[in-house]
């Protein structure tokens, strides 16, 4: 990856309708393929490549840590802010007064330390932890994510925030729009199930239905992105993805704190697009070179569901490159056949000596069960696939019980109800008296 | 009320299977209605009178205050403390080293500052508050009682945690258990709607449906306790109900400290038995008495859905005892006809200056979704009639809108879909394409 003239980013800025963009340590944008740069703006493709664009900080030149506070200084100082994503504002492409802002607040959810699940799994007493992000405030790690792309939102002086989504994503705008007194906008297809919908409309936004597939409400939304009557509007996952994937970074800041500033040795991540995991590895790398935390090796693991495991394929075929499926999996919050980071995922688990696996749907939902029966957290569909995969996984010995695991769950089982409800239920019905009790053999 | 006897209670102690209670600060139980004491144990009743128990402290006690923290030392003791609960250890029935054992650590929920719906409801902006209780585990303010009757558990050498349930309480049971290492039996009416029996039983206990109805399921419970075949079991909401009941107190001292350790003007509380009004009002008496906050009068008021609305009846009709009603309510998990603590409710409310009110399932709706539009929080029917009354109350002049308000949101809209689905939809369907979303008015 080259770098070029990054120095000069540092002090460029754009106008905005609202005056000038100010996101904190972001000095601009670069392309992941070809390196080249841009200024901070709703751009999302290289021009010169078409590459994806990520956000680049004032922290990441040679030359800036002589004034960025780094190490012992840092912590302190993150350990000072508040219980939210934004006690890390000073690495994220926000401006330093963002939790003054009104927004949703999101992150510092826990690091369960899971002695039970880490019993039935052979895992050593201590070494296993679950990051419980169904504590956000719309119980996924969307959340974090679109609290970002909202103050990209602001800076850029949009008025409107959208997206296209089947699920966490619509609640999550939805919500984050309210509270911060935007306009939304979210499209989804129309023949969603009807709690979805519920969960998405009550926050009072617009919600389109959209007559096709979820492929063809991602058409309509890029289509509309360049139309005049898509001018002012923040689309979370496109026009404002580089700043919106900087979200998950923070899940990986967290971990590590929470582990007392240690690096965690295992770390089992979802793949959806596969954005997640590459900015859970972005986050350590940025830990370790601004010394919070000290440098030692470290595995990623992604997770997939086997009815849309294009990355989990790839992996074990040896491949640099995905091939593309069409999904068919009760893990629908991960169902993205394909995923636009999925070459990135593989060079990440490979680099670190991670892997990519892949469960049945059945080993989700035993999945789902072993957390909620172990530590009393009730995951969806995508920690189901999660967890199961590390199950697998510590079977195969490609995860060492003897070492600290992280199993990330981004979200929270209230969701995907029907995902589990076919084999959970009552354990016995009996008649109000002590005789019909002793009957059913409960005493 | 009389005191008799309590100084010798600081020293008493009672045997359990395990060995000495250590309950913390508790130094014995009080019946509310004789004042006649009892050794920590698995009681609710006065043997005396029949009245309900509560947990008596060691800082209860004139003397105490000169050996146990107040003020600044003691806020400063809490500031340090975890981010839970149990950073409030000193000021509740549990061992000090509570927060090493595995529980799900509940509390310190957001407050979150209003100012959206401050303005629709035409309250002064930075004086409106809600208190999320929705961020707990499993989504609702019962994490906070069940933790304590938890420790109960623990203490008295029980095994198995138990209670009778329609919704969140079973949820919260069924995880606490799991989380804990302790087996878990809870008892619903056997005809409970297929979702919430979906989040009761996936923590893996054993679930049990009783043929009847809710009074039938409660009429066995208290059955069991006194059978051998309860024997070792603790049901949170019987045997333990003296120390589940105190878990609400740390709603008090949370709002407290989130305001800078200060009181309330005006607090609106949702009522089902009772017993949570009861001792939030019982947890700011104790912030004051250990000089936490500065004395102030504050109003407290009571909210009810008009279709179980017993304890608004009796307060507009002046009465001190509340006449039992038969429910008929959106809001189920306020749905107690004949609500235990409603004298002590009455009293309160009269006595602080504030009231009590009920409002349609129409508006409990509608606050619902005005509560998810004005600030991005999606709360569950008893949250809904909790603000619903609150607006009432403002607009009918009870509460003053120039001073600070906290509104108590229990629980999570995620639970009673039902309640708003009918009227919370997608606003419009469009095929893919820019006439189709000009068509609908959409640009």
């Amino acid at each position: 990856m080259r770098r070029k003239g990054l120095a000069s980013m540092a002090v460029q800025t754009v106008a905005s309708t609202t005056g000038t963009v100010d996101l904190g340590p972001a000095s601009g944008l670069s392309c992941r393929e070809c390196g080249e740069v841009f200024a901070l703006g709703p751009i999302f493709a290289c021009e010169l490549c078409f590459g994806p664009l990520e956000v680049k900080y004032a922290y990441d030149l040679p030359s800036a840590t002589a004034t960025f506070p780094t190490g012992s200084a840092l912590r302190k100082q993150i350990e000072n802010g508040p219980a939210s994503i934004w006690r890390y504002a000073p690495l994220l492409p926000v401006p330093a007064d963002v939790a003054t802002k009104p927004n949703l607040n999101p992150g510092w959810t826990k690091l369960v330390q899971a002695d039970n699940l880490a019993r039935e799994l052979g895992v050593e007493r201590g070494r296993l932890f679950v990051k419980d992000d169904s504590g956000n405030p719309t119980h996924s790690f969307k959340d974090r994510v679109v609290a970002q792309a909202l103050e990209a939102a602001r800076a850029f002086g949009f008025t409107t925030l959208s997206c296209s989504s089947t699920g966490n994503l619509a609640g999550a705008v939805g919500a984050a729009a309210a509270r911060a007194g935007f306009r939304s906008c979210v499209f989804i297809p129309h023949d969603l199930e009807q709690g979805k919908i519920v969960m998405a409309a009550v926050y009072g936004g617009e919600l389109v239905g959209i007559e096709g597939t979820y492929d063809d409400v991602n058409r309509f939304c890029s289509e509309l992105i360049g139309d005049p009557a898509g001018e002012g509007w923040g689309f979370v996952n496109v026009n404002l993805r580089p700043y919106y994937g900087e979200g998950s970074k923070t899940l990986a800041y967290e971990i590590c704190e929470q582990l007392g500033w240690q690096l965690p040795d295992q770390i089992v991540i979802p793949i959806a697009s596969g954005s997640q995991l590459t900015k859970i590895d972005k986050g350590l790398q940025e830990l370790i070179k601004l010394g919070l935390v000290e440098d030692k090796p470290y595995k990623i693991f992604g997770a997939q569901a086997e009815g849309c495991s294009p990355v989990s394929a790839a992996f074990k075929a040896g491949h640099d490159v995905v091939r593309p499926q069409k999904p068919d999996t009760i893990a629908k919050s991960l169902a993205i056949g394909n995923p636009a980071d999925g070459p990135y995922v593989l060079d990440i688990c490979r680099r670190t000596g991670g892997a990519v696996e892949d469960v049945t749907d059945e080993q989700i939902v035993d999945a789902i069960k072993l957390l909620a029966r172990t530590e009393g957290i009730f995951t969806e569909t995508a920690g189901g696939t999660t967890l199961g995969v590390a199950k697998k996984l510590i079977e195969a010995g490609a995860i060492d019980p003897s070492l600290t695991t992280v199993v990330v769950n981004t979200g929270d089982g209230l969701k995907t109800l029907d995902a589990v409800a076919p084999t959970t239920g009552m354990t016995a019905v009996i008649s109000p008296n002590l005789d019909s009790f002793r009957e059913a053999g409960l005493a």
